[in-house]
């Protein structure tokens, strides 16, 4: 390798950015994929959109009332979730907010894109 | 959609699989990457090994001595890797075990292949 990055992620240290209103992200990015934490604040809400990479979530803590494709579901801490590209999703933090793990592929950078939809 | 598969992963309700000595896991496929779940008796030890995925792993509980390239770090619960394809890695579960998640891309499926390493 021309140039060494370590491997490990320490998200608590990683810059954080906003994401939406309520939300803020950290961001690491591969060549076939991009992983990201979210911290949302309690009833954060993640507005309806879609876009061409397959998204994987994991709800690290807290609950995630989430809409894929107009079906509702809550998950709660240990409960991930796979939405394959183009599907319309949307979601919201429940009342003790969340922390959500996520991984797109291809990678998803820049994010959150113009407008700040996550 | 032709057919519905319900975003959700209810980790805990899949069935798992030997993946080696002290370790099981559990799968589900996309069209971009795959995830699992593993959990890591104390001590249990992943070979060392390469693919041609990338691999983004998170750790959930528990700690992890994973070696990439070389490179050791001690990772405990809450935070994450990533590791370039092609790069060879191996880890260890500390004392207490370790629960983890990772994301394969492009998808990692059969798995774990012949040979039984993760």
């Amino acid at each position: 390798m021309t140039s060494w990055q370590p491997a490990e992620i320490a998200w608590d240290q990683a810059a954080g950015r906003a994401a939406a209103p309520g939300i803020s992200g950290s961001l690491r990015t591969g060549s076939e994929l991009s992983a990201a934490r979210f911290r949302l604040e309690p009833g954060a809400t993640v507005p309806r959109h879609a876009h061409p990479n397959e998204e994987f979530g994991q709800v690290l803590s807290g609950s995630l009332e989430l809409d894929v494709g107009g079906h509702v579901s809550v998950l709660r801490a240990g409960a991930g979730f796979l939405i394959p590209r183009d599907i319309t999703h949307a979601a919201r933090a429940g009342q003790e907010g969340c922390v959500l793990l996520e991984c797109y592929a291809p990678p998803r950078d820049p994010f959150p894109p113009a407008g700040g939809q996550s």
